[in-house]
């Protein structure tokens, strides 16, 4: 059984005030729990609740965390989750002391999101990033949370090899000003023609606004992806998958 | 101000149940709602739910349902809303008598989705087709359900111009033997070097499972979308976009 104090512990977690302050975050869902627990990651595992059975079916891959697992009951569970339906398993996790936003590299393909709110969409992409070899992402300052419980379950274990930077994408983009910026938007040229042989910022703007107007004097190439039906515009991540998908030839 | 019958009535249709038993359903969002007004679409609309405010600004649009139009308070919107955050506008949407699954014609493009559970993943898929034209939308017999609030609210709309057909995939591919079956694939040719020239079903699996093994033999082309980096696999939405935007070039 595990106590109070843990359970009201883990339940502040699904705010986001105290996510930022503590720099915990919770990863829900067995085949994401075994992949942190596998390691070579730099996240940290503060403390392990699993269902008895969970636990017991998964004993070698958890003997070194003894200290930190806690089998929990399925009332205890539905306490604690961030999700509708609650896994038989539940981490919470350490991020690493926040380093400097890396320099992009020239020759090497990144992401960049302008305002992605949906913790959904978010995720997605860093799972598409993840897709297509690409591991920095640079989200503006009022993207969706990285630690969001929605954004983590989307990446889909994405976010162990993705690195996700909020950042000022101006400021980004005019440190690296030889670098492209390959933006995706409704008056540009389309990707079926378009020189991708340079690789550098694919940027992916907001659900509703697309990509902001400040940043448009650094996209390099506008790039329109054509559609021809009623629909008024793709998905953002849909969008940012196509992008890849022609960008990247892997 | 709403009665309580037309709050019980409208909470009912959150659950598939009475949805189906009805072929009522709901439609939330000014977007999408002033869209649905605007007609052009077989649904009908039974009534609208607005607050004060946006009944007055969409006056004009209103006149010619000012018998199925009910003002609504703020707190019987919250009521009667199936989203977390309720909108100022519900419709309740009739659809049309069942028409039978039309036969897919040579030369089109169609959607085959086999088992997406997600409805967000179904709305998306929707949306897609609309965007690239494609106006039927095969879906196999234990996907998500079109009339669920959240698949009405990722098609952004386009539920209004893509028709989705709930049917047997393999009894629609062995009636339309000669189209072809571009299956996602894991162990396909590349996308790169897939030759599209002839149109048929853009068949999409399962998020987990993916393509079931007993349609696999009406595939006619295995397409695998290549990445090169840690994730496992695409979602289920992206990859059917990713597919659209290289079969389809519009």
């Amino acid at each position: 059984m595990i106590s109070k104090s843990q359970i009201t512990h883990v339940r502040a977690l699904h705010q986001k005030k105290f996510r930022q302050e503590s720099g915990l975050f919770l990863v829900e869902g067995s085949k994401a729990a075994l992949e942190v627990l596998k390691g070579g990651h730099p996240f940290v595992v503060e403390s392990i609740f699993g269902s008895a059975d969970w636990l017991d079916k998964n004993a070698a891959t958890l003997e070194t965390f003894s200290e930190t697992t806690f089998e929990t009951s399925e009332k205890d569970m539905e306490r604690i989750s961030a999700l509708s339906t609650p896994s038989d398993v539940l981490l919470v996790l350490k991020e690493p002391a926040e380093q400097s936003i890396p320099t992009p590299i020239a020759g090497h393909w990144a992401l960049a999101l302008d305002g992605i709110r949906d913790p959904g969409n978010l995720g997605t992409l860093l799972r598409i990033a993840d897709w297509y070899g690409i591991t920095d992402v640079y989200c503006s300052e009022d993207s969706a949370e990285v630690h969001n419980p929605k954004t983590i379950m989307s990446t889909m274990g994405s976010f162990l090899r993705v690195r996700a930077h909020k950042c000022s994408l101006s400021d980004v983009f005019s440190q690296s000003s030889k670098i492209p910026v390959y933006g995706a938007l409704l008056g540009g040229k389309s990707v079926y023609d378009t020189d991708f042989t340079t690789p550098g910022f694919l940027l992916i703007g907001n659900e509703a606004q697309g990509i902001r107007p400040d940043l448009l004097d650094f996209v390099s190439n506008r790039v329109f992806l054509p559609g021809k039906g009623g629909a008024e515009s793709l998905n953002a991540s849909v969008a940012g998958g196509i992008l890849c998908s022609w960008a990247i030839k892997c």
